[in-house]
């Protein structure tokens, strides 16, 4: 069964996407068709998309689902006109935060990711060229690191780290381990200096050869006899090490970062 | 004033993080002291969390305010008896969905940002893979690109790319205009075969020279004169071959993105 699901915003509608996905989640074996409609700010756009769903409605019959962010209720009206199912994300709480606050939620349209702070734009920018300075065992001078992340080539570091950096301007380096580390089984010295600030990342042999094989198709590095080792040898070195460890094989880059986060007890909030 | 707002999930907590930014966003002149508490997925977890926020409101006498996206209504008990003001943000959409939906939302925890779909993930990795060897001319052959940023050196390039295919799986390069381009005041012959995909970033002189200025003091390139210059040159060069540009000095990554998939009308929905 599928239905098709409108995010709409006066923004980017990302907040309306993010919210929308997570409540959709929860309806196993239903599939969505899902399409974006951000800045619809204006009577003629939203007559647009109002128009838009409509027709789609009328094409196949099936009631579509809105999940909306825009804060000017003439607009949502107009959106509302077409007949989906409106679900709106902001109305149920502002009442009571209204009532809690003693305060007035401002008219202005949703900014919540359109507003730029200067100095959190610096730290999301400075943290990203840091994370890309620090790929891979580029620059080792890890003073600067909130966390360096350690695994076998492919286990998931460099994505986890600029991650990290444009979210959360976390200054996060990676180190691969390098055949060499891994035959003498213990840390490389130039990360001996920051052994509180090291985490692990490993992965399932099966799937790192089969991440291997996309990126060098028929590669010694791509096979499993050699993932294999690679992985054991790691899994030694960090268990001598101490090092907390994570497996990402089924686990998302933003799970892997709260759980990184949760380990180093780092509580910086999203940009 | 300042309040104290928990977000709390069973899992990452970027959901609860997310929407619960964009409602407090709505209330201008307040100050949010805000704390993540992500994997509360246990009685135990849920008790200490409960304590901690019952202790705060104790010591300061100020209601706190939570914003939750637990599934577990046991959980979300023990949450609430801390006596916080509960934003539940699934509650109110469950319903009607079901309603709609003629299904039961599943009792399962909410996993929207934990569970992976190996198709999904390599395509995000693959196009950060793409964003990193495409970044800053590197390599400059841009069949696969779909899309390419054009601009001078610190306007916002490398982020934006990094951004769209860590979140949306797209495949962004980006072209820094050299000094030589800017004095030819052309496009340069690599970047015309793909005139469709190119999209011009630009940013107030001012601002651009603050940027190059913490990168590299006392040089040349971060003088007002010489920013002022390639900016100028850059407006010419693209206005000359009709591009669509934006200005970032104040658009935040998250609002560059959207407006450049809707400039081309991608409408790849968010991981």
């Amino acid at each position: 069964m599928q239905r098709t699901v409108y995010f709409i915003s006066d923004s980017t509608g990302i907040t309306a996407e993010t919210i929308g996905n997570s409540i959709l989640a929860q309806f196993e074996g239903m599939h969505f068709d899902k399409h974006r409609l951000p800045f619809i700010d204006n009577v003629h756009k939203a007559e647009n998309a109002a128009l838009r769903i409509k027709t789609h409605y009328a094409r196949t019959g099936e009631k579509p689902i809105v999940v909306n962010t825009m804060a000017d209720r003439a607009l949502c009206d107009i959106v509302a006109s077409s007949g989906a199912l409106m679900l709106d994300v902001f109305a149920p709480f502002i009442g009571p935060l209204e009532e809690e606050l003693g305060a007035k939620r401002s008219g202005a349209v949703n900014r919540s990711h359109g507003l730029v702070d200067f100095d959190k734009y610096e730290a999301r920018i400075n943290a990203t060229n840091y994370a890309l300075a620090h790929d891979d065992g580029i620059d080792v001078d890890y003073s600067q690191a909130d966390l360096i992340l350690v695994g076998v080539s492919r286990s998931g570091k460099t994505p986890t780290c600029l991650y990290m950096a444009l979210h959360y301007g976390v200054c996060a380096a990676n180190y691969p381990l390098t055949d060499e580390d891994l035959e003498k089984l213990e840390l490389p010295a130039r990360l001996r200096p920051w052994k509180d600030r090291l985490y692990g990342l490993t992965i399932d042999a099966a799937r790192l050869a089969q991440i291997r094989e996309q990126r060098r198709p028929g590669s010694r590095y791509a096979t499993l006899k050699q993932c294999r080792w690679e992985l054991e040898q790691a899994d030694r070195l960090m268990r001598q090490a101490n090092l907390p460890c994570l497996n990402t094989t089924h686990v998302s880059i933003e799970e892997i970062a709260s759980k990184i986060f949760d380990r180093f007890g780092i509580e910086r909030t999203m940009f």
